[in-house]
């Protein structure tokens, strides 16, 4: 378990934002890990955010451990003998409560940041 | 001197938001430390953030190492002998430069969080 740095509440971890997107991806679909990292590094690269591997997998082992989510392997289809990983929606409550909370804490952001500019920039 | 942590450009550091915060302050006028540390902790509080005293102080010396600001001691009025560090602008460039540095930032923050909030709330 990795020791959590005590918050001072200022803006959302990485970790909570990393897990709101592979959330959003398993409950469009079945999710293959491989196949979401490369989506999420293209589509935050306008922004010069650039998640790294090892934090989106924590991210997502953390939604195993919390039993939001669930994990099983599969033989890819086509391949004579590759197994790989497939994930899926094991509790949608647990599920929307998280999203939900995870919801109030980005407003709250955005105020913050929006705060900042007026108070240095007016 | 404390090792920074490796950037993946996610949202702003602390670091850098109290450092704006704190260069406003001065540049409105001189500026005793210990003063701005309660304002600053009373202006977040609405919005969940506390930084911590030792967070500010690191901040604050980290503009005078940056040769932004100076400090020079003064014995305060009316005290029969209290010296209290006073704090001004060094470098009005370097101030502007690193103002005009954060702002993007921060404007950049603001649109990763729009986003994460359309793409995972709409």
């Amino acid at each position: 378990m990795v020791r959590k740095r005590e918050s001072t509440g200022f803006l959302i971890k990485q970790r909570a934002f990393l897990k709101l997107y592979i959330l959003s991806s398993i409950e469009k679909e079945r999710w293959y890990g491989m196949q979401i990292l490369d989506e999420l590094k293209a589509s935050f690269k306008p922004y010069g955010y650039e998640p790294q591997h090892s934090e989106i997998y924590r991210a997502l082992h953390e939604l195993l451990e919390d039993g939001i989510l669930s994990r099983k392997k599969i033989v890819e289809e086509g391949a004579k003998y590759k197994e790989v990983a497939v994930y899926s929606v094991k509790n949608p409550d647990e599920l929307k409560a998280y999203k939900k909370l995870v919801k109030a804490d980005l407003d709250r952001c955005e105020q913050l940041l929006r705060k900042a500019i007026q108070d240095n920039y007016s």
